[in-house]
């Protein structure tokens, strides 16, 4: 399921085995939100080509709906995506998103934010949605819990968590799994806790206990400082499992991400560059040796910056807006021009600033695979 | 500048010849209001392969801006466009778009529609611009006048319109031409005059006495019947000289670019297609053959039809938006997953209808060129 090939201090480089093949971490996996990468063709994610992209399940279960996406024959053939899907639970936009809600130790009942419509999701019912999706990598139903908040609460919170983990993985090896384990998804439990170390060893040590194909680190990146995160990880990857992938839910900027791998998460997924590209914000390596892959980014302190396409500054930069691009749109259009598109509104200017700062999100990701394998 | 090469009946195929190679008529001109065709990147509008595209003059004079444009080498380097690009005078959008604005001999008085920033556009100011701009087929400054309007009113504008055209030629034998004939924009007339036919002819008359490298037919499809604006035509385009192109600004449905290439329009433009794309409507041919070029369009009556993207009988069509394209995103993608990306209005949606619409009219005229040909 995951074979750790190379460890540097706590870094590791690996490959995790989906049934759609091997996927080599550390990896960032692109949001699909609703199906698609927002304004990308597939033919543009193929030639960025992640190793997975993930689907968000409460979207796609409100629209067009999980038995819909089942009789299309599943997400990978609808989106034309023949790479793996991670899929989340849905936990996470029912309590961000959805109105009215209501919690139980049986699931989380609650109402669509489009249209009100109520919908009742329980761990068993989670995993049936994910499997209906036809997900490769399925996470447990876990309560997202905000931060700060009592520690009585919390208490409670993982217990929960916990025994949710528990049913999604009998309805899993009862429904879902086959006798041919190579088709089967896989299926990761989530560690929560807040910033409360014994908290969070309790629930790693109960999810290990029932024991999954992977493990999350939940409940980060809202609200708590970024060293208050790093402290959490570096507390928490030595306690999971080495022979399991570790996936860093929800997270984040690219130093995160480098500091993340460093305390030896395998897997990454966030919304930052996509949305970042909608307020018209490009990342960039600092050295454009890191294009030649001829950086080393574990060694180093500073290395990307970012531009808002919109400044006065671009106004005549007839630069291309990345010359090392492999897209032809990067290196021929200029930076005058990104800027105009985004003064007039164009959607052609997300989508070049998405295409922009995914090719370096997946870029910094090689740059750590290899920095993890030298030496 | 015009080569005549078969004439059937009224319909003409020929060659239009500019500074930027030579345009074989009839042809389809896609606009690109703002410097962009809105959504397609470059290389998806070099498969499309237009002849010509179309810039709004009075977009572009707002933002970027004229000065800025030929600051950084004209239209055609900064949207990376390499083939010939018309541009009206921008007299349009002042009479539709902008705020309060004032209509003297000399010119029109007018504050943006953005800002409201005071410009006043001359006969004069249009060419100047346009130059700046790069246009390589410029448009004479007109009055566009609403119709219905009072004979006295349009008697007065056809001579105001006159007078622009003649100061237009004036300012653009002086301060444009070059002696080298070759490496000259072309400046088109634009004939008006409403529903009256003796208008309409003194307009043609005073415009071919001044002398213009093309004509359009300029006031049409702005409210009149369609069989009027074909009356227009029928009227108008036997008093244009043969050895120039013609062209119907603004104009239209499919059918009504058949109908107009059967009176001997060359040239047409249209915001049809892109506009309904936004709206998730889809133009297809009734007949797949055509596809293939074994459709005679000048012999068909209804040849097309169109269909919402977002209707309710796509929800489970898994039949690629349409086999025939070039483009694989077309061929690839199913009808349900483009009605998907419509009801969760990714931007993409828009992209994949505009492809296929734009497709769609200029393997229209191919076939329109193919039919006059024949035989």
């Amino acid at each position: 399921m995951y074979k750790l090939i190379k460890k540097q201090k706590q870094a590791r480089r690996g490959e995790l085995i989906t049934r759609k093949g091997g996927v080599q971490t550390p990896c960032f996996m692109p949001v699909a939100t609703k199906g698609a990468l927002k304004t990308l063709s597939i033919e543009e994610v193929k030639k960025l080509n992640p190793s997975v992209v993930l689907g968000n399940t409460y979207h796609l279960m409100l629209r067009p709906g999980s038995q819909a996406i089942k009789k299309m024959g599943g997400l990978s053939d609808f989106m034309n995506w023949p790479g793996p899907i991670l899929t989340d639970s849905g936990g996470f936009q029912v309590f961000s998103l959805s109105g009215i809600r209501k919690i139980s130790q049986k699931g989380v009942r609650f109402n669509s934010h489009l249209d009100g419509q109520e919908f009742f999701l329980s761990p068993e019912e989670s995993i049936k949605i994910q499997n209906n999706i036809g997900s490769d990598i399925m996470m447990v139903l876990d309560e997202c819990v905000e931060l700060p908040v009592e520690r009585k609460y919390l208490t409670e919170s993982i217990k929960l968590t916990s025994d949710w983990a528990s049913k999604c993985r009998d309805y899993f090896d009862k429904k879902i799994a086959s006798k041919d384990k190579k088709k089967n998804p896989l299926l990761f439990g989530i560690v929560q806790g807040g910033l409360e170390f014994d908290l969070r060893k309790k629930s790693a040590e109960d999810l290990i206990n029932i024991g999954f194909d992977g493990y999350a680190v939940g409940g980060l990146s809202v609200g708590e400082s970024e060293q208050d995160m790093y402290s959490v990880l570096e507390q928490v990857c030595p306690l999971l499992p080495e022979d399991k992938p570790r996936y860093l839910m929800g997270v984040g900027y690219p130093h995160q991400i480098v500091e993340a791998v460093k305390c030896g998460i395998d897997m990454f997924d966030c919304v930052i560059p996509a949305r970042e590209a909608r307020h018209g914000r490009l990342y960039q390596f600092s050295d454009s040796r890191a294009w030649k892959d001829e950086i080393n980014l574990l060694e180093k302190e500073k290395f990307y910056t970012t531009v808002n396409a919109k400044v006065k500054k671009f106004e005549f930069n007839l630069e291309p807006i990345r010359k090392e691009s492999q897209f032809a749109e990067l290196r021929e259009y200029s930076k005058a021009y990104l800027r105009h598109l985004f003064k007039v509104e164009d959607p052609l200017a997300q989508r070049l600033a998405t295409l922009n700062n995914l090719e370096f999100y997946l870029q910094m990701m090689k740059l750590l695979r290899q920095a993890i394998e030298k030496k």
